[in-house]
């Protein structure tokens, strides 16, 4: 039976170990919730052989079809299924939420966010054009039984629903849920991670948020904020088959090429964690901004918009950079243990991490 | 019920009518299987509301996750919602079928697809990769309940054994079959349409063949080859929201940079027939070349391929903007009437070019 | 001796042949100088096989390093030497006046346009960025002798000066003018073509203005707007070894996404003319809007931008295609006679329209 | 007077300081000269405010217009003024030799390499086609007075001459040469550096090969590959206005997607040294190979090629990341003093590193 556990253990996060990445200050959850109105909603499947899961980010609470925030999408390394990205390059703009779930089943994702669509927007392929679900994903193959399809259209809709049972606001729960539930990172148990930075512009204060579905990285490769590197109890020599989805939001206005600009710089959150973007990792990175909406009914020709002088944007480059490399520690630090497929597991870095005598793995 | 209809009506061709495109000799078939090996299957829903359906295309008969056929994808205009281009793009491979169909079934068709490969490839998921597949869609919303969401996985996959019961070198149906059952074009009916050219390299015969599925462009705007304009009888004043797919398949040796050069000529082509890759339209061209195969299995390091000396490279771009015109036009002359939606229909192009008094519709 | 010619002969444009592209109305000078601010010089160099020369096109006549306008660029066949679209393409802005020329003198031409910016910007590469030169080019060889290098920068700077020199909104010289002094195209003798279209918005003028330097397409393939293809007396075999850059400007604020998108409708225009985007040929389409602009020194942080409802973007993309196919038909329109490098000569496709007879080259 | 000098000194270099990157072996010279064929020659310009320079990097000795090596571009962030990339990407090949110099004298070095071509090959521009100059660049202003526009293009061409003047597998001269001679990198004085890696393939040793020319880097982010982090004394709060090119060369035949794959990866190096792609960066990377090349004058419509086993690119991966890293903190080891424009400086590295007290700057 499907959970949604949509409450954060603030003692299971990256922080809480002392794992904190660069000299920005995070917003007060060190969340992609801290950007205004996005919520996070997960539908974690725990059952024997199943362990996967839905994760919904939802830009606003509104209807996304008819207010559509300003988006981008920058391929890192793509080979990888996620599905939407071309119409948001082409008219940047995101108009379903954003789900996660594993590679087989984004089909499935996709149609469910199709008919959540046609729901509030009758008029979609009738009197108006249709929608571009947006669905990403990674392979949790080794821990759950991909090949059973067991995403359903109705756990992609719980996870949507369960988003917006959520206050504005709220923590987000990280670790081993929602699409996160059968994911491994560097030889460890893998999941759902966040961060955020605060960013002071023309004196007001702004957010820039990171969600990381981590399920990349070769054990013995993970290198701590600290400069640490930790390998798993047993290292496994198989190459890398898992991927990692980095969702940033913001409420800086920005346009497409600033934003697209800006999530390219995932990739340095990566490398510093210890990726070289492995081949058979597809390493997508997908951002919105809150700031700057499309009006899918707008009857003016000519729209405001708000842009960013380009010439700050470097704090910006800098917020993705850390937040991202901090999500994916975040994640790795709130991993709870995972029995799946075959009986197979992933260490959990939390245990490493809290151990003295470290009688397995190792920290350099 | 739905049906396959497998065997083409010579009469209904574009040729037929006198609508040939440039100067290069077409193929036996006039066809995409004029390329050995290329296969193709429809499956036709024709059900009341329901007129929709999905088109296979095949690279080989034989299993293409194994034996990949070098492909690339490129996108003229992405307003569109395919999915399977990224990975496309990243690894120059196709290893699936491609099925066409309509705009909200891509998700079900999406998850035949990893079905079709799982069935063949037990490893999927669980001692290898996952699975990329490639769906490519228009929007037949004004004939077709598109809301209805009515393309199951049975008929994507009937679709796929449909092709695979034809013979190498079959003739193709056009018209309004498979996924262009309910597609509509510069205001008359569209749907599947073929062409292919002959092409001599190094003294030996080769194929350039085209499928497109053709639901685009305003009416009023369509231009034949021989330069006369064509108007259907009412004219519809709404915007575009359709779209155009090509299908670009070759037995000449390219590399994927090759390869993609080649199918954005499709441009031209769509051009040549009276569109400007209007905003609402997904113009997206996808191609391969059975001549470069990647082994998924393959053990050595360092693998032969062959590639086109460059400057002959003129002689394939005539040939797929000549083979997109000419299957668009072969579209519009094949296409049956299809009464849809609420007793919504779209004149055939044919009847126009029969008639003698023009007692409707224009051409100049 | 260089020449600067900006005056237009009316006798010689495209529409007084009654080749008019399209359904919408050319601005008032049919030219790129209908969008306010936007600046044309040449400067022309004939001088036996030396055919050649410059031309400036300038979107405002005030300091373009401080005050940018929004700018993007679009490579339809990068077979071509252009410098500068890189940093157009990530900053979204154009910094300097963009000057065209013939291929081997782009290095000479980029030069004179880092002096032109250092003279009037002498904290560049002091105390603060760079400059971006912006440097087109098509291989005016066949006439020209392109390996003396005859272009100087003090040429490059008269354009700019000759720009300078005009009037808001003057006429455009076109033809065998500046960097069309060599050009060829479609076997006939090329050069300069301008033309616009009026777009109305929020109830307002606006205008969308395409200057281009021809230098394409094979001998025989010229289409005329009317249908008719036209062949030069005397058809040449030799692959195609031209370019054909498009400039674009215009009043109407678009983002960076949507001037991309708008420009890349160049193609559709070529398309139309008869090109294929031929593989030597470097087809590059550059874009700008005067009606968003950067402030190099601009203290904002968030700064306002004006963008399109994207829902009218096809009124700009038809003015894109059917101004960029009036404009190289213009070129061939406006060319007079050149006697170039070893006396080689293009007929002018003005005395096959003149001509009753059509005693040579022919019309179908 | 320039000099010339080539001659490494092996104290110098990164290793000597115990400054080595990631787990794979480096070739002999752990330099992009271990990849056979490949030469480099620097001009450096040393005489008061003027400390600039060029240098040279041939994928082989003979000519390279007739027998172009594949290559690809990969602009990590375009706020750069690189020329030639747009065909390489387009045509997937390298037709002259590359030259690194300042941003300011990008045209001079394109116009020296147009003369250089037309003298081996003075078919160009009259029978054959142009030629396309690749030259990269960074901004050497704050140590140059890069505003003269110092470099001739007798500078650029004796940069090539000293290269040609290079045994194959010649040491490579590091530092404050050539090119590098006026850069700064994370405060520190910047310059070129090179490092390689080996591979094995097929049973075959081969080798990637890289050169930096380093000139990025916020003052205080400089990560060591140990983990430490280096401060110069006397922190510089501008913003970075730097940019880096890495060049990567290799005897593993690749197609040009998979060359562009592999540097890619660049940026994953750019990242560990302590980068974020800054706004003001551009880090450009170009690659090629040796082991396919296109025959300018080949008269076979076919020919073959060969490519990598897909799954073995991530040792490529690898070796791209760890030798970017190492070849930038080679620039920053070797990088000897320079007094430049206004008498500016920037400290060594190698100073840190030698003194004990450590009385200026900080080792974390």
């Amino acid at each position: 039976m499907p959970s949604t556990p949509n409450s954060a253990d603030a003692k299971a996060r990256a922080r809480a170990f002392g794992l904190a990445c660069g000299r920005l200050t995070p917003g007060p959850r060190n969340a992609i919730t801290d950007v205004p109105g996005v919520r996070v909603g997960h539908v974690t499947l725990n059952d024997g052989a199943i362990q996967t899961g839905v994760t919904a980010v939802l830009p606003h609470a509104g209807n996304l079809y008819r207010d559509k925030p300003v988006a981008a999408a920058e391929v890192l390394n793509g080979f990888g299924k996620s599905v939407g990205l071309m119409q948001v390059e082409e008219l940047g703009a995101l108009e379903t939420p954003i789900l996660l779930t594993n590679t087989l089943s984004v089909g499935t994702a996709s149609t469910a966010l199709v008919r959540h669509a046609i729901a509030a927007n009758p008029d979609i392929g009738r009197t108006t054009a249709t929608v571009n679900p947006v669905v990403m994903e990674c392979n949790d193959g080794p821990l759950n039984d991909i090949q059973a399809l067991a995403v359903t259209e109705a756990h992609a809709a719980a996870a949507i629903a369960a988003a917006l049972s959520e206050p504005d606001g709220a923590e987000v729960a990280v670790g081993s849920v929602g699409a996160g539930r059968g994911m491994s990172c560097f030889g460890f148990k893998g999941g759902i991670g966040t961060s955020s930075r605060r960013l002071k512009l023309d004196g007001r204060r702004h957010h820039l948020g990171v969600l990381v579905l981590a399920n990349f990285g070769r054990p013995g490769e993970l290198r701590l904020p600290d400069g640490r590197r930790v390998a798993p109890p047993a290292k496994d020599d198989a190459p890398e088959k898992g991927s990692v989805i980095v969702i940033a939001a913001t409420d800086v206005p920005l346009d497409h090429r600033q934003l697209r600009r800006v999530i390219r710089r995932a990739g340095v959150g990566l490398a510093r964690v210890g990726s070289f973007w492995g081949h058979g990792s597809g390493d997508i990175a997908l951002g919105f901004t809150t700031a700057n909406r499309i009006d899918h009914d707008g009857r003016a020709d000519i729209v405001p918009l708000r842009m960013l002088n380009e010439r700050r944007i470097d704090a910006l480059f800098e917020a993705m950079a850390d937040a991202t490399q901090e999500a994916v520690v975040d994640a790795l630090a709130a991993a709870t243990p995972v029995v799946g497929r075959d009986g197979s597991t992933r260490p959990c870095l939390s245990d490493l991490l809290k151990s003295d005598g470290l009688t397995s793995g190792s920290i350099e």
